[in-house]
């Protein structure tokens, strides 16, 4: 185990996945996705990862071998009986928009996650989107995490309110999307929603506005960042877990999470959310270098810089 | 008349108008509008302004009064027999979308734009929406202009195509939103939009997005900035020209039309757009000062650096 002043390793809780995803040019059938498989691939750039998450028997060795060959921690990764998660979605012509055609929870029904003994005082912890009951009961097993973050979604604002509700006061940092914005808040401006979500809890909320880029709101400011104009979006999936997890990545290695470090960590966050969906899956990142990542942070500078 | 040199005035071709305004919250009869009224007010602040416009006998001298308040030229400024080009418009609960309720073109149905001579040789020439032909008719009458921009709309678009590609050949800098520009290109992705649209003449493309900000495209670069985060947008007619009529102002106030000039330039039409939509009408300009729009400015600053 590290020291307490070395360690940066970030946790995350989630799911890991198989999708089928049919986009209006093309379709892949069965590729590795989950929101705790893209946050701890794409964390896994800039921090040491641990992958809390349920996989079913019929995971196949080569994906936990691409796992592990980013130096993803995977004690945390147990395996159910029965077969992993499958999630099987559409997107319309305009791929903000998706339906969800087929959803099979299989062995993630009963996840009910428990942190190894080595993964207690992680410092930096990311709550990917499960149910917030789970989320809360995970986050009780740590010992004292120096950051805590969190994603959720329509489904549990709501059906699980008072638990989200619940969660929210113990969380620093909410990381949800323009509509989840309106429909915790009830407000259609992003900025009063903002306040509102605020006062829920989190002392700073991020909210992803697909290929309009990424706004952070704090009680003290306020930060837009545009997202890199791409001349292809292949597959939007994962894009929202891949930045949750270039963010929580960059805070962790840089140690810095003054809201001037968290501004670069949402550029990072971009950053790799932008190559993921220049592929399916987390096939782009199987060849993505930290580079790659560098270089493109230099285009976001002149892209944005006046 | 300036010395060549000095000269940084800008010649303004568009409609003056009275708009008849609902939106979810309020409701305003008769106020000032048309693309040239807000462009004028908006590049007011920058640098001296020559209006051309038609307007009928019922134009109040009080609004003309405070159009010359403003320091803008008004000998281009015709009254035409009958009355003032009336719009009526309803927004929607969404402010991104609004119906036109009823249109009466009035004098503007016969408009004709002849240049004073006094406006000829005017450095700056923005061609805001009328028909193409009548851009084309007016741009020929300068003679050497510096810079020219244009706006055009989706009425435009599909009814006068022809004209609009041959206008397009003229023109420096086209300014237009996210919907127009795929339907210009016929392309859904912004980038590859801008591509096929910078093949049709014009050296800069700024693509408007409403609250989520700009962006420019020139053969070496893109340019991205988000929108200031407004806790209320009241009426967003007169956006797009006032973006423009600050984008301009800015410009020729500066003299600096390189991409970093530009990239200003963009931030101060943002930030007069941002004054405008805070109330009906042109009513916010009545009081703006310099001042408000320089310490905006730097407010944009802070939320965009990192």
């Amino acid at each position: 185990m590290k020291g307490e002043g070395g360690d940066m390793s970030i946790v995350v809780v989630g799911s890991v996945a198989f999708d089928t995803i049919e986009t209006p040019q093309s379709r892949a059938d069965e590729v590795l996705g989950g929101s705790a498989a893209y946050f701890a691939v794409a964390a896994s750039y800039f921090a040491p990862v641990k992958l809390v998450a349920v996989i079913g028997e019929d995971f196949p060795a080569h994906e936990r071998d691409f796992l592990a060959s980013r130096n993803i921690d995977l004690e945390g990764l147990t395996v159910g009986k029965g077969r992993t998660f499958r999630w099987t979605g559409r997107y319309h012509e305009d791929m903000n928009m998706r339906d969800t055609l087929d959803l099979q929870l299989n062995v993630f029904a009963d996840f009910a996650p428990v942190l190894p003994t080595s993964y207690r005082n992680a410092p930096f912890v990311f709550l990917a989107n499960i149910n917030p009951s789970l989320q809360d009961q995970v986050l009780s097993q740590f010992t004292q995490p120096r950051l805590i973050a969190c994603d959720t979604i329509t489904h549990w604002i709501e059906g699980a309110r008072p638990a989200l509700e619940a969660l929210l006061k113990k969380v620093e940092i909410l990381i949800i999307n323009d509509e989840e914005a309106r429909l915790i808040s009830g407000e259609r401006n992003v900025v009063r929603a903002a306040r509102k979500i605020l006062s829920l809890g989190p002392r700073t909320l991020l909210i992803k506005r697909g290929e309009y880029g990424v706004l952070l709101f704090s009680a003290q400011s306020v930060f837009a960042v545009p997202a890199y104009p791409l001349e292809e979006v292949f597959d939007p999936t994962g894009a929202g877990d891949s930045f949750a997890g270039g963010f929580l990545g960059y805070l962790a290695e840089s140690g810095d999470l003054s809201e001037a470090g968290q501004r670069k960590a949402i550029v990072y966050g971009s950053v790799v959310a932008s190559f993921v969906v220049e592929d399916f899956s987390l096939r782009r990142l199987r060849t993505l270098t930290r580079e790659d990542i560098d270089r493109r942070y230099r285009q976001f500078v002149s892209l944005t810089q006046f």
